[in-house]
């Protein structure tokens, strides 16, 4: 029970891979506001099986597409679009992968052309969906592009690796389609910076665990958990956050904010 | 007819003028999404009688108040729970006034008596009304406080003077606040720094008409409406925004990420 | 044995105290360069006799100066400009002080008076310096002002109280007074933000060790002692620097851009 | 005749293209300062000549080196250990190129495996280089490191297209490289943002004068030259600046922190 706040709105939510991802709970949630979805992910993420029940669930439909491909992203925006019925009026970037740091490598003697992968996969591929939207004038008129992301692009967290660059990428790519697509179609495009989660593909990172504890310690209101996630991205696509465009928005508990919490030193009482 | 984002919600409005007030936007905004609020203001201007008309059209109390009074603001939030029978969950600051710029006085001129009184109003008193909240404990766990602010505490806009400094130290306010306030109740503080709006207060800045066309012209999405900023406080206000705290929040049509707009040198074709 | 990059500048510098202040660094390395300075501080500090010491070693003089009154300002530029024979290059503002923090008051229990007393000695002055020293024409052309801040004006470090407060402040008039005096002078105007030092007047800061603690192993190269703050006045004073102007400078071995070190944690092997 | 800041120092300098480059006048300000140095650029930029002028003109080496090349890396520094008899001070890595401007590509329309090129040679070399020295421990304890960059990183200037993503990428590199070399070597890694400068390079960007007057005139000290720039990375190349690590320095008039100058507005009188 929503407030209506996407009522006749349809979207695309790349990335829901299984129950702990944030694109699940955005997917959800756009449902319960009542949107029209299309899920996607990379083909090889279909294998699971998850994406299937949760369109099933969702009752929406989920389309395969490797998002560093243009072919790929035309023909998802094609399909989406007949299937919608139209155009659409938001967009959910959420990918992410190293493969640096799923083999452990230091970031002192890293594979460059792993690296490339990595910035493909998770930074350029917004690019690319930006462009091949752009270029098949598939988002309506004040629509809203958002795409995920992470206070490494700003801070140095040194486990979060090459990613940190990957985020920094992507966050540009923002500002600057943002200005493209806004002048052109007053479509806005931002960037959430959410706390660490505890998602399938946050908990594969060295020492999370360790890292989420000092985040909820250093944050006034604790770690922001993936559903309040969802509730911000539910605002960022209603017509309710027309004007906001080009921002990276923490959304962190006050994370970003903070220079020390005693609570760290156990100086707080 | 809004989206039952307030329902049930309470809380004190600062700063409503006249018509064309932010304050007064929100004020309307809120009450169509359920919320039962109080109106305030300085003594002083109630003598226009403006706001008691907004107040009657509202249906809810208005109740002055000089902001930089410790004693009014106690009076106000005593009162204001008793007429809305509890604790607020939300409290909207908007409240600014420079003698010097009104004086028209030059920045490497300015009068410091003058610049204290300006600090007074247009600053420390978000502190003391936090003070007074935070003692009286009159706001709910996970009530928002938010302050209206403008993006001159980054950067120099010339003519806007000494109220540059106000909004530095009112977005720091904001940050140190929004720490104590959220390790103890979860009270969310933020600040929303949005575009230069054509108000009773804005328009009487000297070059103000030139800018507001300069500032358009940067953004990507022009300048954001006092309409669309209201809508941004109803999000902060309501439960979709729990985790956002310490921020301060560009409502500005993308100018903030502007480095330069082709449309500014009239090259965009 | 510097490197003659002051050879033949003229500077006055505001708030050394006693041998830890890093004011006192300054003025030696100031001297040490080959510039002719001025010394000056509040006539309450000149009790304590170590000023006067300084100015004998440094065989300079030292002006005494309330910073928060204009007549006192007046006289000092006035004095100076005599003693040094023109216009002086270079000015150091190094002033801070809180009673709410000596006081050991709560951040949501602060007297507002004694905040703007301690607005007016930290934050205020500096533009009561500048507003002086252009008014009497007191600076050369591509001369350079500076004033020492801390990095509590972006983040929140609760201990740190109402002076996060006055550090944004300051910061803020530096950034306005740099355009003003730019414009007409191509006068630059800068402030350092420094490590936590040492100082006395540092070390009055309720758990000032344990936090310096933590910001040494915070910062990949330890905090930055107060002799590299004073080479770095150096440069910001030598005509290598002639275009910086309007800037927050961070001095902090990382600190400000670390999001977190392992060593925290304890992680880092 | 300098001020012997870099006596007995010796760094490798990437980038010197022709008289016109920033790295040109850093190359000549390093050998004035004293320190021996190696210039580097790509094997395809020394068909033109003009480095091997320089290098002679300087009495030191010049060697090929593709910067996106580890091997090529690999050989530069260790002919350069053998040339100057040990590990090196400094490095200045001044590269940037992108088919996609050359080519006049639509920020909309880029192609991306020009795009993978352009972050390549512009950023991830960068990254490259502190690698290659890392693991061969090839730079002195507290030496720096030292990367030119653009505001383009932060806010959006249409025309600078991708190569704004390719800064967002170098800087981000100097944060995180710098964090690890740092807590080894105690090596600093910093990013100078330069003004927008007349080099061979910068004018090959559409409506690159425009754009350069529009700089000039929004800067209180107009944009900064290059001569300035080689002076500020003699600084940062000294030992004067041994704890400023990991940051983004602005070099560039003021321009950064002005929000509107009148006199774009032909408002200053």
């Amino acid at each position: 029970m929503g407030n209506n706040l996407l009522q006749g709105k349809k979207g695309i939510i790349f990335g829901a891979l299984d129950d702990k991802s944030i694109a699940t709970k955005v997917a959800e949630r756009c449902v319960e506001e009542g949107a029209t979805i299309i899920l996607t992910n990379a083909p090889v993420a279909f294998r699971f099986g998850e994406i299937q029940k949760l369109a099933e669930k969702l009752n929406c439909e989920a389309i395969p597409a490797d998002a560093t491909s243009m072919e790929d992203l035309e023909d998802l925006f094609s399909k989406s679009m007949e299937i919608l019925g139209g155009k659409v009026d938001f967009v959910l970037h959420s990918i992410g992968m190293s493969i640096n740091v799923r083999k452990k490598k230091a970031y002192t003697d890293l594979k460059h052309d792993w690296m490339s992968k990595t910035f493909d996969v998770s930074a350029i591929s917004f690019h690319k969906v930006m462009q091949t939207a752009y270029k098949m004038d598939a988002v309506n008129d004040w629509g809203s592009i958002l795409a995920l992301t992470y206070i490494a692009a700003q801070r140095t967290f040194p486990d979060y690796s090459e990613m940190a660059e990957s985020k920094a990428l992507l966050e540009s790519f923002a500002r600057s389609f943002g200005y493209h697509y806004g002048s052109r179609n007053n479509v806005r495009v931002n960037t959430i910076s959410q706390s660490p989660t505890m998602t399938t593909a946050g908990s594969g990172i060295k020492g999370f665990s360790e890292f989420f504890g000092y985040a909820d310690k250093m944050s006034p209101l604790g770690n922001a958990p993936a559903e309040a996630c969802a509730d911000y991205c539910i605002y960022m696509f209603s017509d309710l956050s027309r004007y906001i465009t080009m921002q990276n928005l923490y959304h962190d508990g006050g994370f970003s904010n903070m220079g020390m919490n005693p609570s760290i030193l156990g100086m707080d009482g």
